[in-house]
């Protein structure tokens, strides 16, 4: 019979697979792709700093919560890459059975509620849920950016693209939305780097 | 002139570089060594999924906050290893000018605020601070034992020195202490991947 601790430390051990999750974005300086914990690690930070910028007002222990953990679910699920549309159509059923299952190693209380967190992000309709994906979908702006794009370039990204992926990413904060916009897309865009696929350049 | 959005935008980028230092601890599949900002995603999460422990009562998001950004002076001053004698008679003049460098890149309020909270994670005395404390030392021990001890073996690590390391982690939380000492140094002293230098078992 597992102890409360044995089952708190048996997910805490689970947990570290997330370093092994390699996602599409490259670091600052191009060397190389970052992982789902350093995503994680990188948004929560973020969104401490950046809370203020937030459409609602939240509660931000429970957003950084939520971005620390959002992407455990891809240890069994995998990291489904923002433009691939075949992944995204199981998406969904894959990260279910993998949150089943990990939030599962933890005691009763602490599986209820950070399943519940996570579903609340995945909905994405509370202040914290929206925020979290505002700064979920900023921070690889940020770093495709300072990368000179590499990331864009490889998978032929255009705009029409980037806005789709980020149409719910002005519900968290329009201020950071529109900051980002201009300063990280719109010069890559005039640059050639981001694929120039809308006529009206009004809409970058 | 920089606005603030500029500013706190430049940390996001510059804190990336912490993805690059590397620290001694090893992945729990032994695979590779970790970084810094993979350390503080895990530190972070353990302080909120363990805060239920903490000797006194912590402000949770203080906490986690403290241990987001702990490391962030070693992007300029380098990872001091925790039994590096030499490199710790520098580490804390090195560490004080990696603080005015990087925490200046924030505008003056969240500089003031997020400088003035890595002291107090350095100074180790406000209930936060010790919590923090305790994560920050036991997340290593729990991937030190979960790799089979290869940081520890690589290091000719002995108990003593890990107990010396550790004399202020009881202080945060004396359960999590207990618990950590009993599953995770005792096995590996019974099974000599940690040198036992101390001749009373009782001090395990």
């Amino acid at each position: 019979m597992e102890s409360r601790l044995d089952q708190q430390y048996d997910f805490i051990r689970e947990i570290d697979k997330e370093k092994k999750i390699i996602r599409q974005t490259y670091l600052s300086d191009g060397s190389r792709k970052e992982n789902d914990a350093e995503h994680a690690w990188h948004a929560a930070i973020m969104a401490v700093l950046l809370s203020e910028y937030a459409n609602e007002k939240i509660d931000v222990l429970k957003t950084v919560t939520m971005l620390l953990l959002h992407d455990v679910v891809e240890i069994d699920a995998g990291d489904t890459y923002a433009y691939d549309e075949e992944g995204k159509k199981t998406q969904r059923q894959r990260e279910v059975a993998a949150a089943d299952r990990i939030y599962g190693l933890l005691p009763e209380d602490q599986k209820k509620k950070f399943r519940d967190l996570w579903e609340e992000f995945e909905a994405c309709e509370t202040a914290e849920a929206k925020f979290a994906r505002t700064m979920d979908h900023i921070q690889p702006l940020i770093l495709n950016d300072a990368s000179g794009g590499i990331s864009w370039l490889e998978h032929s990204v255009s705009l029409s693209q980037i806005l789709d992926r980020n149409k719910n990413t002005a519900k968290g904060s329009l201020k950071l939305w529109d900051y980002s916009r201009e300063k990280l897309l719109q010069p890559n865009v005039e640059n050639g780097i981001i694929k120039n696929d809308i006529e009206d350049k009004n809409n970058t």
